[in-house]
């Protein structure tokens, strides 16, 4: 039986931050070790949510159909994990392309290994959105969200919000959204449900999916998509003081698909 | 088809060196990123080779039948990658005990943090190796052997020669070894097969298990168990210039199991 995200507990901002300063603390992970780890889950839920055609004779598995897949990275954390993802999406015969806009490599360091170690596979990493026609943004089969994380707070600032409007515009397309962590642009405490205007608010969409890393963050009590969770490194002492249960994971996955049952007024797709 | 892994090139040391060298060069990837991989790699070797047993109702997948795992690791990376292993393979499902007899993480500070992870998990870390016994040695079903990779050279010293030489023996029982890149005690560039004496070399054992890193070092062509690549990872320019060819790695897996249809003089497993 799945696990149902209800299940597993919630994170909201302040509480996520603690955790990952815990999970770092020395010793303890490192950050270049929790990235590799959160990148990889989400490449691995990447993959699931992909179409897939039946290996044809001397082929050694099913090969991904529409493989076009664009990889829009922000300037933080959430950026690094979609770093990681492109890299092992790669790997895992994905045609990938890196919109990367804004350089941080200066504050940290191991982005200039991660933006090197796409190029030396030849990912595109381009500064700016492709153009948003159907010609260019809408040939890509997946969209990953990898541009704000749970310490976004406030409202998106240039060049990301036009980017914001951009993939939220393609998620009403043909493209499978898939957002890293928190869906860019929502409250991580989740819009407020006393109001009903929040439902007009231009960033206000639905990914097809979401990746929670480590717990499930409190505004996805608010997501309607298929739910995947990652993070198969959570020392138990953690889980109980945050109040967490890991889900059951199978084999050797990095990423697991939960239940999620929830259908209120405030959870309309976008694309409905 | 699987791979063949004649077909993958082989690294003799000085060539495995230099190709870490270049991976980890400034932008590349850290000594923390490649450990995690290489260690999930193993992981993920090791939960293939051991017995399972078919799901019961309510669970959500095959369960490792024999799970006691014993993990020995060196003072090097191979030793860093049987730590790094160890904390995946529980939360694989395995019971896991390390032996981590000489603690080098005054030289390596990143080994303070994967022996705290594995601590945070309640993973026993040994300092000496268990009672060589049925009752307690005899009790693991899997050994793997981190103790040396690609820069060892020589003889084993104290106190790695006792505890090779226990694992030797339990080569010849029971338990399934599996061997980290290179079996311990072994030359990284292989027997020298132009004599027959090697065969009566004391450090002359054969593992049920090879885990190459990268690629298959020299020696793993007198290798006849399972064998299975991981490193997931390679550049295509690195691997061109050491003529190296990556195997197809199926799904999201960060390890296959190649083919191997060698059966020399040289090559006997002890236990038949």
């Amino acid at each position: 039986m799945p696990s149902h995200d209800d299940d597993l507990g919630y994170l909201d901002a302040a509480s996520a931050f603690n955790l990952d300063q815990e999970l770092m603390s020395n010793p303890g992970f490192c950050l270049e070790q929790l990235m590799e780890l959160a990148g990889l889950s989400v490449a691995e839920a990447v993959y699931h949510v992909l179409p897939v055609v039946a290996p044809s004779k001397g082929e050694p598995s099913a090969i991904i159909a529409k493989n076009k897949i664009l990889i829009v990275c922000g300037p933080g954390n959430n950026g690094g994990d979609g770093l990681v993802a492109a890299r092992h999406l790669h790997h895992f015969g994905g045609a990938v392309t890196v919109v990367y806009p804004k350089n941080t490599s200066d504050q940290q360091p191991h982005y200039a290994n991660l933006v090197q170690q796409c190029r030396d596979l030849h990912i595109p990493v381009l500064a700016e959105m492709p153009h948003d026609d159907d010609e260019v943004l809408g040939s890509y089969a997946v969209i990953v969200d990898a541009i704000f994380g749970f310490s976004f707070r406030g409202e998106p600032r240039p060049p990301f919000d036009a980017i914001l409007r951009t993939i939220i515009r393609a998620a009403k397309g043909r493209a499978i959204t898939v957002a890293v962590d928190v869906p860019s642009g929502w409250p991580v405490d989740g819009f407020d449900t006393t109001t009903t205007e929040h439902g007009q608010d231009p960033l206000y969409w639905m990914p097809d999916v979401l990746v929670s890393l480590t717990a499930p963050k409190l505004c996805a009590k608010q997501f309607t998509g298929r739910h995947f969770v990652g993070g198969r490194f959570l020392p138990p002492a953690l889980a109980e003081k945050y109040q967490i249960r890991m889900p059951r994971y199978p084999g050797v996955q990095q990423v697991v698909e939960v239940t999620t049952t929830r259908t209120t007024t405030m959870c309309v797709d976008l694309k409905n």
